[in-house]
């Protein structure tokens, strides 16, 4: 069983925080690989990326990809991020714990960016 | 002729303003509508957004596209970049100046998370 974990900031605001759990009901609508498909927060939201890891392996992962949902490789994406996979990782050495290159890394943003701008 | 400004938070990492450079460089690259595409920020780098816009209409923007390169919908997004981009609205009243939605707010991002799990 092979799962994907959407990993965003967090925010004070709530409603941004509801803005990654429904990109994340999004995502689970498109055909994939992926069983099961969730969302945490590295900081100021609940899951927790430990929690939201052990969730998914309490789901039955064996597989599991942490993305970070960020634009820029700064710290964040760079250290706290593999930190606190690091961290679960030693907890399940049975299961293949991959961390995915953060979105702003993706070679097909460029060409996102021009259909979004014709919906200006 | 038609421009496109991709705006950006900013930051006082320079490595995180100069990916956002050689993204604009990226998207120059895709074939599209655009004559001029470029970047700006909002605050902590170069040019600022009244800037980057001054710069598309010298360059000869008739219709110019600013779109926040945000991943949420916070105070940047609905306020401060509107309030920006409003001033230089002011300023030309002959060019028609767009703002594109935020790139979190793009229907694609769903499947190219899904694109860039397959990369981890």
């Amino acid at each position: 069983m092979k799962a994907l974990l959407l990993v965003a900031h967090g925010s004070r605001r709530e409603v941004s925080n509801r803005e990654i759990r429904s990109l994340a009901t999004r995502v689970r609508e498109i055909e994939s690989d992926f069983d099961h498909i969730d969302c945490a927060f590295l900081e100021l939201a609940e899951p927790s990326i430990p929690d939201g890891m052990r969730r998914a392996i309490h789901a039955g992962a064996k597989e599991l990809v942490v993305l970070p949902y960020f634009l820029s490789a700064g710290r964040h994406v760079s250290e706290d991020i593999p930190v606190e996979v690091d961290g679960v990782r030693t907890e399940f050495p049975d299961v293949h714990i991959m961390l995915a290159p953060y979105l702003g890394a993706s070679p097909g943003i460029s060409r996102l960016l021009i259909t979004q701008a014709a919906l200006a």
